[in-house]
């Protein structure tokens, strides 16, 4: 510690009054969260799926418990208030269960064995192996879901790794105060020290990306921040994969029939989308197609008049928005609403601005996100240029298609170029809220992430934290127990390309059909 | 066309005369080649798994119906001889059909189906689709295994992508017949025009990279040449993802035991292993951690330096093979023994060097790939020397352990240290050869690929070019076949996280059980 330790200092948003700190881990404190986590990685990968199913079950009884307690500090530190905070709580509650159920599941370890009879001529055997140690970057607009015991987190541990969660200086209190609960659920479910640990600073996040110790990292948060740790990451000597879940425009397309015949309905829900949560969210749909002459555009910009004004997570975010709200005008868009402001703290208020169709060229600013409770209306002439549009826009995490229902022949066409361009397509609904259940996929193309096959949500979240090790007449005793004959675990298995499930006689393929409701 | 078109010329290894050529493929050629690739992108997507094997048994029949005609044109190109070329075509052929029979069995889809009315909330269902035109840039050192219709190619139709291949100028010639018999193949079995193409020259494969058309890149080659693709597709304004298998040390490592009682066999097998091909495999042993006072290292010595001599693929080859000795032995090898040189053409002579082992350093020449018949022994002290070692150098494609048989106490250890460092570690075998089957694992960690979680080799493989795309409430009719409620191609699929089979009755998965034998 040194005389004046320096702290992640937190911030009331509604007042910008400063809160408690955080006190920065050294580099010596650091040095031995590290040798712990090394000394925790052969424990946890060596503990079975299904005990570490029940330490994630501790963790999530954990959060409820302390639930009241770690809700009034995440609103003092995000002003994101109730129902959204308590609701994120018991999604983050879900999904620590959630992904420990499809860890004892099993199927995630992916084992394969070849038989030495079989065309292979030897005996060979593949498992998805947990790499080892996981450094964690949280978001500042999920400081449940996205936070210290948000779905990187889980999801590492279920694969069966440690995690080093990067305290989010947004909100250092409860990243301190999570941090706390996590580790004694997990001390108390008999995880081993070292399971979990949490560091603070911009200093401590820089080392953890170049520790040889880190296997692997994941990051949800903006491009340039995400774009910086893949870079330094890529220079390491031992280079590691990042997983940066970055902010996207997500495009929402309306057909003429969804315009002919729900232009209320869908003003409606578009402004609620991309207004939620202070526009923070990294599914927000920042751009609206809508066919020329649509009266929708103009009734999006009164519900936007109309609606009130919030507060960013911090002074950093308000400052970016105020800042893209002028790069965008810059770039030619013509402001059609202004919201309510709220008129104090990290104060910011609902846009609605219009772009011409032919403005949207490929490296314009307003291809890009503006983080915040702003968004683009944009008319298309025809089909033609619709289609071209969605061709030209920035790959997404999510799209949206807001259709005229049954029969209508333009879903099929649209569906099928965004789906190319994004991670998920939601048809006659919004991108914001994202369920946590085997089907998901939250993840897309470059800027949406950094890896355009994996995903921060849903079962196949683990897959990120697991690498394919084949084993090549490797006697049973040297094997991991993933592929032993004896199958301790009860893993699902392929046997010379044949997949046989686990222990239990029904032959459905065990699973869990439990998961994190959106 | 240019009046003097430019061309890869082909060179005989064996006296260095030059061959035939392949002109280059022009810009306006590349452009109608893309187009084509674009156009049946969704047509190649959109054709059943079942089919696209019947394309790829083409694909196999076709290299067999001209075996002796392709072989003798590799051989001319290639030296590689008899039996090895035979032997690889036979193999590429039965790799054409296993990708098929992968595709037909459709797990690779990892088709997931949540119903609304489970945790989800909403109907959301999960495929991995199929990214679009890849790029396949082929090896110079297996001209039919990864060649223009070897692994990437024929996982990559597998997969539902079209291919264009970039011919590789160690064997103009060669890529110029096998594009014909593959197009002939394909045509003949219904495949759509565009859904594979060849392209000549330096200029061509820089543009593939750079085109937007193309969504993924295979390369299989050295690590110059890998990275340098990796840098320039992170640098489009769309990055897409390069899965670059390069070459590699593959450390092997003899026990104590194994020391004791197999030295004979271990180094009949060590020479046998990394001299094979000219030392040309990216699998290729070249090091090997003996015990001190071994006799291993000496009789190593004794068996190369009776070797015959052999031809390097190329001159440039050859020159880098001198080169990297030089440099070895300014990093501090000392040359143990020398082989036999052929004399003429592209020769290169095997050697032995010896290292020690506090030499290894990380960022030394001596922890990095020489390409060609070039091994160093090293001598550990002690067990904790060894291990230390084995996590200080490179990471590889493979590892083998040599051991004294049933009962080696060193074996486990060695093996869980091995795994961390590489994508396939063998026992008591070498890691040269490699089967094409449901377990096998051909990857690792940087520098060995790319991606460490990707394969080249194996069922797995077709994973590399296709992402998932989750589809939220989107109405049956613009849904794609992999999701629809009718399963029309007979995929396996989970339901609310339950697997379930494709159609047919037994329960026991499906899958194909053939396999390119190794």
């Amino acid at each position: 510690m040194s005389v004046t330790p320096a702290v992640d200092a937190g911030h009331d948003p509604r007042t910008g009054e400063r809160r408690a700190g955080l006190a920065h881990t050294t580099p010596d404190e650091l040095a031995a969260i590290l040798d712990r986590a090394v000394q925790a990685a052969p424990v946890v990968a060596g503990t079975a799926p299904a005990t570490r199913a029940a330490w994630l079950d501790a963790v999530a009884d954990g959060l409820e418990a302390h639930a009241d307690e770690l809700v009034a500090i995440a609103d003092a530190e995000t002003a994101l208030g109730s129902p959204r905070l308590p609701g994120e709580l018991a999604k983050a509650a879900a999904q620590a269960r959630f992904y420990g159920s499809v860890a004892a599941e099993g199927s995630f370890v992916d084992a394969r064995i070849d038989t030495a009879g079989g065309p292979a001529g030897v005996d060979l055997r593949r498992a998805r192996r947990p790499v080892g140690p996981v450094a964690v970057f949280g978001a500042s607009n999920f400081p449940f879901g996205f936070g210290v015991a948000g779905h990187d987190t889980c999801s590492a541990l279920a694969a069966g790794c440690p995690v080093v969660v990067k305290a989010h200086p947004a909100h250092p209190e409860l990243s301190g105060r999570l941090a706390q609960v996590v580790a004694d659920a997990l001390t108390s479910a008999g995880a081993p020290e070292g399971a979990f640990a949490l560091v603070v600073g911009f200093d401590s996040g820089l080392a953890l990306v170049d520790a040889d110790q880190v296997a692997a990292v994941g990051f949800t948060g903006s491009q340039t921040g995400g774009m910086a740790l893949v870079e330094r990451a890529a220079a390491r000597p031992r280079p590691i994969p990042v997983y940066a879940e970055m902010g996207t425009v997500n495009p929402a397309v309306v057909t003429r029939a969804g315009a002919a015949g729900r232009a209320e309905d869908i003003a409606c829900g578009f402004v609620e989308s991309f207004t939620l949560g202070a526009g923070q969210f990294c599914t927000k749909p920042g751009l609206l197609l809508v066919p020329a002459g649509s009266e929708i555009g103009a009734r999006v910009a009164d519900l936007v008049a109309e609606r009130d004004g919030a507060h960013a997570l911090t002074q950093g975010i308000a400052a970016a928005y105020a800042t893209g709200r002028s790069d965008l005008e810059a770039a030619g868009a013509r402001v059609l609403a202004d919201g309510r402001t709220p008129g104090a703290g990290n104060a910011v208020q609902a846009v609605l601005a219009q772009v011409d169709a032919k403005a949207l060229t490929p490296g314009s600013r307003l291809l890009e996100e503006c983080f915040g409770p702003l968004a683009l209306v944009v008319e298309y002439a025809s089909d033609d240029q619709r289609d071209q549009l969605l061709t030209t826009l920035q790959p997404s995490l999510a799209a949206a298609v807001a259709s005229g229902g049954e029969g209508d022949t333009e879903v099929a066409c649209v569906v099928e170029l965004l789906s190319h361009q994004v991670g998920r397509v939601v048809v006659d609904g919004w991108p914001t809220g994202v369920a946590g259940t085997w089907a998901q996929h939250h993840g897309g193309p470059w800027p949406a992430t950094s890896r355009p096959d994996a995903t921060s949500v849903g079962a196949a979240a683990l897959d990120r934290f697991t690498r394919p090790v084949a084993y090549q007449d490797v006697p049973a005793s040297a094997l991991p127990p993933e592929l032993t004959d004896d199958n301790p675990w009860g893993l699902p298995r392929r046997m010379d390309g044949r997949l046989q499930q686990s222990g239990d006689s029904d032959s459905d393929g065990g699973g869990g059909s439990r998961g994190g409701a959106a």
